[in-house]
């Protein structure tokens, strides 16, 4: 699972150069960083195709500076989820270029130069209380390169705002689809399209709605072919999955 | 809660003349019947607009014969439910002029003079799966003096299939939408209408769908107004509480 | 779904003459209004009986003042549930005429001519604690225009309180019975009169209760007929369906 | 916790007469008897008030018969709960004198005096298919020395036949009240007498039921006060405690 | 279930005499005094041995104290549960000879002449934790009349510490045990003893505990017999029940 | 959602020439064949990319064969899942060329000419009692024209059996991973690839495995990014969504 | 995780004399032996410290020996748990040496020479329907080298049967506590001893248990220190942890 | 399971002596202190190991200080777990030497002299937010006498940070593995290692972790031989029974 002789090859070089300091070349070498309360995945973007990602929520604002500082050494494209308004107040005093989005509570640094982003992703959500959810899923895309289009609000309880995107939503690679209550809109959309259509329950909704297990429980039944599941309010992972996939649509594909 | 006076005074006449049997009026003073292992409620029509219903399932063939004696020498209408091969044949060996569906497990004796059913309730069946609980929602509904028209295997994966049927969704007085699976039907019919859909949960499904979990919990958190839910498998349930919501659609009602 | 011919040819009229601005008739002939973050269905009230209603509860107060101005542009009648303070203070700064009922947590505008309400639904609460849910179902059914009678604190341990509401109870169309702990009332309503009966669980009740989930459970299970339920402490669910059945009496009901 | 000297004076002097082997003296002594797989219990008696009962189901036969000559050798009344036809067939055949109740499962073996039993036990079933869970608890009770009073199918749907027995229930010292699908009952019951209320809780029901876990989350969280719960269709349970309750109306209780 | 004659002329005495206002004549020959929000069941004390308790949690205080002057007027005991401090200085500051127990969080006018308690009730806690339930559950008793005698901290990691308590637990007339964790303490009790045991789960314990569902489960499960089970955390209810319990062993009962 | 111009212009003149008789133009105009029992989707291979797949458990075998001969009149390839011993014999002797796996309990007709597959999807079992499921997805995905290669038996407790695969899983376009017990092997290899993994809980297992709960949970909660869920025993699914998901890698792809 | 040079070496010279073939060598280098549908870990034994065990449930009898065939010829002894008739009787036919125990469903190879037994396993059993699963962990650990002494029957409702074996628990390198229903023994056991207790639940038990849910809970949430947890019915898991636990305590241990 | 004679005899020369004053030779003799709302077992080292831990969580910092002093008069060491800021404040107010670890929130006194630790105990954490649960188990274990050496952040999503610490795994004498999310790390460890591990499950994750469930139902179906399972974010009880097991290890062990 260790990066190939190429790949070390080339590290050793930028070692020797002055590139890479000792630290940092130990970790190519290792593929990992340990900080001691935290071993950082440096190779996770070589093996699954993004830099790891931080969930911020629960962490010490000085904690995630201090994971931002490691990350950001091996790495132009840094992500943290759930931040909330200390993380964000003390990584920006750090790091003055990172970028924040107080609904989606995501933080981030990104200095790579611009490129176009690829593909498309139809992302869906069913009512205004998934906003949260799906651009958390938004953001972690474009982070990884695709095209999103938006359609909010479009729940099964008014299909006519639904039928409306028709054309749109078949010209997709991917869609997402964010919804709550009892996660209804993944069946009808997976009855509309022939594309992979990714389900993330939320856990909006009261009384019987269990904390998002209705939704779950609804996507993972839906009597449409072509629906998989995350896990509630897991918009990160559906974003991150849903680039892998839109990867796959690019002509210069390797595999 | 026990018969007013006219009631009371009627009944008397009709032991004093012998068109009752001793037994036979003081079921009607007491409200029901004492078989000893059973109290039938005789009284249940005046109380709730319909006969009481007898639930076959467990009971010995010869027990529910004995139940049909009782019941049909205080009403011109039986009907048991979840009735099985051997509940048919005893009973019908007792009683020639016993009907029976199948499908449906139903098993009724009906007496009364045919006439004309009232009003329509709409009848939806996401799966032919579902037709089981349909069905028997049919015949209780039917049995009540209902009309009812049936629209089957109308799942929302080919939504299709559910919009051609619009425009007599929307004449019905009530709705009755049966569903396995993520249970998603009756939102989006609820979506369509502006008459009481009343859901009903079938334990259809596998894997995730634990036995109708699923699509109880998708129906009761529904996103759209005017849905109601009945148990899992519930087709009498929900025939029987159609057929006194469509009495109310009657021009003559007397409240 | 969309609106018929003769409603879209008297929009236009009214358009033609002034009365819509161009942005009220895109939302007439579409069926909704798109904010960007939101789609609000203003064909709604066509299609199910009642205006979208706004579920307060998470939302902002600048965004469901927003709101407001949208819905109030299209409909004579706005409701919000689960609206708190802030909700209030700010909807009744820029619309004064906006009513509130503290325990029901309900909030809305009626520019509507007065009207004599209709029918009768009977409105049932268990115990004192189940009352902001019976009054958000009662303030929602008189929104929709019917005459509802309140029967609080009846629950099944003192039989005696209940059974002297019995003449009242058979008078009404319809009746809601909201209860909390083990959710019994429905059952012994239920086998009292023969209309439907809508059952609400409340969240009320300590230790094994579990939120809602022993009434709710409770109730799906009733032992008598003509019973179906609502989701926990969804009073709202309750008094708009209760007011669509409650329609049904009316003697001049088209279908 | 081992018998008292008085008790193990007894017990050696009818080891010396020859009235007890050797193998009973040893287990009265140690307060049980070690058959290998098992240790019986003979202890029970004294410390609990009845010997201890054997739950047939799963048993072989053969065992079952091992068991009965072991306990018959130190008590005077042995029963078997569960008790299935080939347990029937093997203990009889060793036991002519074993009697069997079909319907409540029971198999027992009494050689004790005729005595008149005491005090009243009510006993309430709310259906028809909840008698074998009622009878196996009467069987208990009256084997224990109880008078147990039936009152068969009295459920919450039809409150007139419930309420007929009132005067009765209220007779007696503690009642036992079985209930399937909501479990309601038990809290109707609780309201009207002041004295122990064993509420047990059947698997009767479809749908939601949950195997009886509706009834029981329905009869913890009765509103009415002086109920206690018993696991799901434990007759034996709730027939053993109510026996001890009743014994304590005795006015020569020694305690 | 209604007052009997003989009850009520000797009421209709007290209201011709000015002993009774015309309120409280009315609240005795209905059995209930409406408020509007509440309707006070005054005939509780008859029907189920004490008068009807409040539970305060959730209540204003303001309705709390209208409730025990509308209480006070009918009965010279009145008992509140869960009362926090508001409640208690509300109800002492109005009615300053309300007593409090701030463990129990228990609130109580009692103005009866001193009686003798009678018999004696065995409560046992398995953890100092599970205190506060045991507590209410004392102070329910012994306003019921019930001696008791309290064995906190003797849970079965620690056997020792409860079989020094065995004389004393075999001379009780019923056991009250409060446990949390994996609630074991019950079965253990169960069969050390041959008189009723009330089994009260506690929402004590950590991780997989979930909230008393663990000790409940256990509890239901005992396989000791005579055991029966309250309601997570309900301290009042064991003590209501265990003193109904301990008053049968009076002699002078009269049934 | 219909069929749009350019198809049915195609469609009628195939009507016209004789190609299609009156039943099946209209099935094509309306998108679905009416059975009565059933509505036939003909139209979800243009939508959903793969033509309506019939889940044969509990369907009856005559059922069944009338549903392939309105499907293949339709579809050169028919798809039946859950085929058990009837079913196939039933098939197979009105279509000798059906074809059948047993251990995959799948039932086929493919009359489409031979084309040579493409992609890879790479398809994992943790163990040999998964395999009922993993074959059930390899062939539905080689159905839909996809290359597949099985690497079955690589659970997390031998991890060297895994790890000597893992140059051929970062081949593969995305990865199916099927797995019971506690499902952890989709987040071993989400750790190890960049394509998209879809897991597969089984209901394989035993004690507290829960059906296939334990797994199914465990995956939702990966760790691992990238990875997300189909229910459980879910085979059908997997494959056909992994089937979706590797045509997007083709070069020629249209959107 | 490969075998070290040494083992490697020695292997290699035992191919070069011919005492093992091809398979054989490839399997010891490899780790495991791939049969198609099957990669037999024949490394588990140096790793895990006892060869791979089969879980014979739901396998075909000839698969199973097929099984045996390779796992003896890598390994002097074989273990199959769950093994029903047909799998004995197909092993036996192959393998005369093969032995078996009904009632612990265990069926296994043994070649090794005979050795002393080492240390003491204390086995604990709370009812008799547990020793299916508690012979189960016997078997298993006696094959593992381990002494075990068995005490069954001895749950809590009879405390002086377990008290009584007080000072032989006390003698133990571990134990093992098998029960269902409640699951209180390894609490009691845990406050008695300092050496680990491992707690296995059994499905045993009806109503509420849940299958062995109620056990589960019970002993996860145990009040004893050193207590932790199999999951439900795993008999085999536990006998095999505790022989390694008890091989701790052997002097010539090298760690 | 009172002290033996030889201990007992040595107790009473200390209290002859004056060494011990009269309530500590009490407790001695009783094997418990009995503060009255507590019965501190002072006997729990003799039998399980380690003097009984204190929970302080929900305790008032006083009762805790009482605590402290109460079993620091007999016992050198003394531990409480969950200690928050205030019962830390108030211990080291009266006890100044006491010592406290605030992300294990863990408070000590030590008095013991200085004694070398033994063995070895390897402790893993999945992820750096199952630290407290981790560090909670280290210093329990410590405490105890047992070397520990600690590998965080190994999760199993970057399995090359695991494999990279093989041979240290292999060399410990019993492992354990904290993990939250999935908790698939304990099945991969308890594949590479021939000795015992302790699984513990976290309440870490968001979603779907249903506060530890996941983990929890993981870690009981591992498909790895040699796991056993504490309750979720157990630390304290891990580290215990990991000590006690540590210990067996030791070659002078007296069994």
């Amino acid at each position: 699972m260790k990066p190939n002789n190429e790949d070390l090859r080339d590290q050793l070089r930028r070692f020797q150069s002055g590139d890479l300091d000792e630290e940092q070349i130990l970790a190519k070498i290792q593929g990992y960083q340990d900080l001691g309360f935290a071993k950082l995945d440096h190779d996770r973007h070589r093996r699954c195709g993004f830099p790891e990602v931080v969930y911020a929520q629960g962490k010490e604002p000085a904690d995630l500076v201090h994971i931002f500082e490691a990350l950001t050494s091996h790495s132009d494209c840094v992500l943290a989820t759930r931040a909330g308004a200390a993380h964000v107040e003390a990584v920006q005093e750090r790091f003055p270029e990172a970028r924040h989005d107080a609904r989606a509570r995501a933080l981030w640094i990104d200095k790579r130069p611009a490129e176009e982003s690829i593909g498309l992703i139809g992302l869906l959500a069913a009512g205004t209380s998934d906003l949260p959810v799906a651009e958390e899923a938004r953001i972690t895309a474009e982070l990884m390169g695709a095209k999103v289009s938006c359609h909010y609000d479009v729940g099964v309880a008014g299909l006519h705002r639904l039928l409306d995107q028709y054309d749109q939503l078949r010209r997709a690679r991917v869609l997402i689809v964010v919804a709550g209550m009892e996660g209804a809109l993944p069946s009808v959309v997976g009855g509309l399209v022939d594309r992979p259509v990714l389900a993330v329950p939320t856990s909006v909704g009261y009384g019987a709605a269990f904390g998002g297990i209705a939704a779950l429980l609804g996507m993972l039944n839906s009597c449409a072919p072509g629906v998989s599941v995350l896990s509630i309010d897991n918009g990160f992972g559906a974003g991150h999955l849903a680039a892998l996939i839109n990867r796959l649509g690019e002509s210069d594909l390797e595999s």
